[in-house]
């Protein structure tokens, strides 16, 4: 079957996540490895009605526009593997549509702002979409997940270095 | 803090999912309530060196665009609570930016298409990211959820109407 793409989809941010990491090296590759760090989310002011019940949650997913990547790799060697993967097979930044997700804790929520922890996204970073998350929906923990079998914990202490800068 | 909203960002979309589903109403609201709904998605054949590897996972994680919602409501009654909520307290579809997000079963992997089962999008739709699912990073069975709290199991079995069309 031949691939028809069709248009392209164009999102405004809904806001900007605020965050100790100004570098995209260095930083921590995902939530795990973001223990405590503490963040800020300031919603657009003409959002603030739909942030009403939010404060009952207690972790967040963030979507959010990986802005500081440019370009993509099909293939990529992630930080947690000497190995080569197909990107889709990954979390790396360097995909086709740079599109980051986290689930990152809730820890408060003060007019148009939102206060987070385990923050693994850089200083601002545009928001695109910001859902409740609910473990019947979201939790899977017996997953099978590939090469991350057996290396998936040490994203709680690698550190990112410049690769998909 | 005033909060500069920044640039729109575009994404092309990398595949389109199909799925039993053609009308908006009807539907399962979300994958716990499409168990065994078997989809494909065809992927663009220029990202086909991509999907090496991930046919090892047992779910994958779907971003993409609600393309048949139009405009947005704040406050949302959403299908499973008579009570009103702020949007971004909900899962609802009429978000200031349409973009879905389904953890579905990954069933086979052939070529450039994708076998995936608990499918609760429209045919047609189109996909912006597909990221592996990894228990570590995307699994608290533990997170508390406000309002779904003693509501999400309905989700196995409430189906959709035209609110949200």
């Amino acid at each position: 079957m031949k691939h028809e793409p069709g248009p392209a989809y164009s999102y405004t941010p809904i806001g900007t996540i605020h965050s100790p990491f100004t570098d995209i090296a260095g930083m921590p590759i995902q939530p795990v490895g973001a223990r405590g760090v503490r963040g800020t989310i300031e919603i657009r002011e003409d959002l603030r009605e739909g942030l009403s019940d939010l404060a009952a949650f207690s972790r967040v997913i963030l979507i959010y526009a990986l802005h500081r990547c440019s370009g993509y790799s099909l293939t990529v060697t992630p930080f947690l593997d000497p190995a080569p993967h197909g990107i889709f097979a990954t979390r790396s930044p360097k995909r086709p549509n740079a599109i980051g997700l986290s689930v990152v804790r809730l820890t408060g929520v003060d007019g148009c702002t939102i206060s987070i922890e385990d923050v693994d996204v850089l200083d601002g970073t545009p928001l695109l979409d910001l859902k409740p998350y609910v473990p019947s929906f979201d939790a899977y923990p017996d997953s099978c997940c590939g090469w991350f079998e057996h290396v998936a914990e040490n994203a709680k202490v690698t550190r990112s270095d410049d690769r998909f800068r």
